[in-house]
């Protein structure tokens, strides 16, 4: 059965969901997204998500297609015409279609694309058994806190990682530090039980359920570092994981290679990942 | 009146040119594209332009949409159609529509889009009165050698530079050293009369009209360094320009608000520009 697809106020079947060649999305890349899961039919942490859609725009001087409260409506309406009760709705904006020209056209109306993923995400066997990842150098461009679609390097080394064997890569800056996944967060926890992730700043995305997830642990007690790492330190790590809005909290169990502990997903991990899901759905 | 537009193997009128929003150019900027100028009706070093879409598909393992001499019949049925003396095509190419996953898809068939620009190439008023750049911090990815429509920087770049009073910037890398253009490749005449632009690498776009304009030089016996340079070297320049497919040799009168050299365009500039034009427009 075809999906039902938003495109610009309308609702129609994904065969007939199109946007203009001219559209700068296609383009520039001048758009941006945002992600948001689903769970027993309901919207996870989505005013985290239109909170940071607004920075993203803002960022870029791109207008907003239209009201909060007409996109969570829409959004609404797709998980109910869609029946999707475990996935996510994506959701696009773009500075709208005009004759291509490298300068941000005037008084164009942008564009705002919405469509769902039906999927497992609570009984998803990768939380039990773990992740695997390889480092690569991280190529992306010098704003990544601004969640565009300009992804492609992203993909390419999804590409790369899984030639090496591996299902996802972590990706590595000048000095060597990770900074975070090919789409999500990054994080280990040490022998002495310290979770660590990077520091907020241009070199990572501003992960909506990282902030959440970092705020569960510290009522949790746990310890909290916020600072980059390196391969070695994850070599050495006690646990290590990683953290989107559709993944929630996943372990990793591999890095190059190389067994994270005894390769297995870590107490604190599973602690983190359950109490996330148990908030999420409490709403 | 408007134009036609090539979307698929289909000609038909630009409000009805539409791609899915599944397209892997809307959703990830998984595309790649080549600009090619047209003369007189004819298209200007298009094989140029050929070679290299070709050498951007091999490094994303992207397939063809079709033949080249498809592609080709294309681009002069869309000139034909829309009358166009003087301007350029523009060809796309991307990965296809598929579900959304960073992972590339399997089995799907690539997009081409194309259509038409009329403007006046050979007496634009800039070529006799230069253009003004500010340099800016180079954020884009490490890839530049491949020509894909991830393009959001330079159109922020070009933004700044317009809001500080110039037309363009010339980004600067991590050293100091200048990269390229927002959209074409950087030059500057030194005292001794030496041309120097940065030497090819992943840091740059491989110009076709680059290549071009190189040729030209070394037959016109003036000499080329091919290596770095940095604002303080175009402030005290004899002479500085940009090339590109549209808009050939283009003098660069003014750098971060300092007039270079008298702060008119070059002789050697000029010399450039004239005898690029007359190769181009003699096929």
């Amino acid at each position: 059965m075809s999906r039902i697809v938003y495109v610009n106020g309308a609702f129609v079947p994904e065969e007939d969901a199109k946007i203009s060649v001219f559209d700068r999305g296609f383009l520039f890349a001048d758009g941006v997204y945002e992600v948001s899961s689903v769970l027993d039919g309901k919207l996870v942490d989505n005013a985290g998500h239109m909170v940071r859609l607004h920075r993203s725009l803002n960022e870029l001087d791109m207008a907003a297609p239209c009201s909060d409260e007409e996109i969570e409506a829409a959004q609404i309406k797709l998980i109910q015409d869609n029946h999707v009760v475990e996935g996510l709705v994506y959701l696009q904006v773009t500075r709208g279609a005009a004759d291509r020209d490298f300068a941000y056209p005037k008084n164009v109306k942008p564009t705002l694309v919405m469509f769902t993923q039906s999927k497992p995400l609570l009984n998803d066997p990768t939380a039990d058994n773990g992740i695997s990842v390889v480092t690569l150098p991280d190529l992306r461009w010098g704003r990544r806190d601004i969640k565009t679609v300009g992804l492609l390097y992203p993909c390419m080394a999804k590409m790369e990682a899984k030639a090496k064997g591996a299902n996802d890569a972590w990706l590595m800056d000048d000095n060597g530090f990770i900074t975070e996944g090919t789409s999500n967060n990054a994080y280990i926890v040490t022998k002495d039980g310290i979770i660590v992730t990077r520091q907020l700043s241009n070199d990572i995305l501003h992960g909506i359920t990282r902030k959440a997830v970092l705020t569960i642990a510290k009522k949790a007690n746990l310890k909290i570092e916020e600072r980059p790492f390196t391969p070695a330190e994850v070599q050495n790590a006690q646990e290590a994981f990683f953290t989107s809005a559709s993944a929630f909290v996943m372990p990793v169990v591999k890095i190059d290679g190389q067994d994270i502990a005894n390769g297995k997903p870590g107490r604190i991990t599973q602690q983190l990942r359950e109490m996330y899901i148990k908030i999420a759905q409490n709403g």
